[in-house]
């Protein structure tokens, strides 16, 4: 009986340490997939995965499991071009950071092949293979955007694949809803932090940063062509949170002008309740 | 020959942190002061320091530097009770996160006296003693505002000082140009993460966040007396900055609005060079 496998197609951060951190899962082997001659190179020689290729169309044929690590448009396109080429019955899923558009770009595929959008909530402001690790998923969440007839199997199969990357929990959850929820959590936060580097002092205020500081810009230090397509394919959503930001922050700002320590007082109070009711736990707070 | 000492009034995270790791340095003895008997219990429980005692005016007359970690308000109002009873010769140093206030505050010490204002740009979002750790300023930046009067030895003694907390460097500056800065590095931080955490989909957001979410609102959970009086007191300088940021955003909001990607990736090429250009380096970065 041959060997089941799962195919990683894109050796980027993502792709490079989901092959990383795969490698032992169950019986798989896993099939480490790039066009870029550089990033295979660098596969090979630092063991990203088992197997290691430059065609898809030769290794998605036999694949159980085909993980779309490529850039928004570029996993639309894969999957229009790929369509007649996945196993009858195997799962194929994404792993970037929007969903509705993807999954539309998922019906070309014929009814024998399941999709199950996936977006898990890692990275880092780097981007490539050689900043690849294994433990970029430890404590993260796993959003899963399943189809109506996705099967049992393969949700299971995506929450041991979870467990085993170190996730801290799996969410099931609609691509609309994703998409508003994910324009909030993360999308307007590279817009914050390319918006406060956008300032005149961005330089001069070298040695007077801390890690408020540092914690807020660190992601604008972006990957261009992915955040491109990540705004523009969701930019509705994103425009909604963006204008609840800018009341908020006027609501601030009216406050501050306002110049009543007593009502400054009370709005923080509100603010801050909030932020500690919500006690977010993950792996990269100071404290 | 008595021995040194150096006396820190207020216990709290950056007092407490203080104490903690300035245990051992050079042949000063660390005498911690606080009015409240809980913290009091605590820093003599944990041996936060050498000494530990509730009445600042038993000790300030020995000390040879008096480090003043309260909030801003009674900086001031300690140095203007106390103006008296420090030690001829000796340094006052304050330890909050704003300057031109406390300053102006210090000009009721007699001419014996020397003060530097001083910022270690270092906390979490915590606050009190029982957070305080020893570790809290490794890494981090050390500024300073001396007179023009203090004395080369007040100004080696922090650098010593700073050394041995582990700072990465010191920096000197003005009051006022502390304040223009630190405005945009670190209390604009804190409007964004609690206008970041008004809006309504803050707790249906659970299990969406990643590292950008958690790294942009860690802060919101601030001490809300502390940073009323942080703001309160440089309210002008912080206008500035949330005005530019808003100048910023919208721009962003412009562009994206445009649905031009080819603009958007200009843009966002832009803003992502500068922070790559920037290249912080600080203890907390992810990777």
């Amino acid at each position: 009986m041959e060997r089941k496998s799962i195919v990683i197609v894109g050796l980027g951060l993502i792709g490079g340490s989901m092959a990383l951190a795969l490698q032992g899962f169950e019986d798989y082997e896993i099939v480490g997939v790039d066009v870029s001659q550089p990033t295979l190179r660098f596969a090979s020689e630092h063991s990203v995965a088992d197997r290691i290729c430059a065609d898809a169309g030769t290794v998605i044929p036999e694949a159980d499991l085909t993980i779309l690590a490529l850039h928004p448009r570029g996993i639309v396109r894969f999957l229009s071009e790929h369509r007649d080429h996945f196993k009858t019955g195997s799962l194929v899923i994404d792993v970037c950071g929007i969903k509705t558009a993807i999954m539309e770009g998922a019906k070309v595929l014929p009814d024998s092949v399941d999709f199950i959008g996936c977006h898990p909530m890692a990275g880092t402001e780097f981007s490539g293979i050689e900043h690849a690790f294994r433990e970029l998923f430890q404590g993260s969440h796993l959003i899963l955007t399943p189809r109506p007839e996705s099967t049992q199997d393969h949700l299971d199969l995506l929450e041991r694949l979870a467990a085993y990357l170190g996730c801290q929990d799996v969410f099931r959850t609609t691509p609309e809803a994703h998409d508003a929820m994910i324009a909030y959590t993360s999308q307007i936060m590279h817009i914050i932090a390319v918006s406060v580097c956008d300032d005149p002092n961005l330089f001069s205020c070298k040695g007077f940063e801390g890690s408020s500081f540092r914690g807020c810009t660190r992601v604008a230090a972006l990957d261009v062509g992915l955040w491109t397509e990540l705004f523009s394919m969701n930019t509705p959503a994103l425009l909604e949170v963006l204008d609840r930001l800018m009341e908020n922050l006027t609501a601030y700002r009216d406050t501050l002008a306002g110049a009543d320590p007593q009502k400054l007082a009370e709005k923080l109070s509100y603010s801050a309740a909030r932020k500690r009711q919500m006690n977010l736990q993950g792996p990269d707070l100071l404290a």
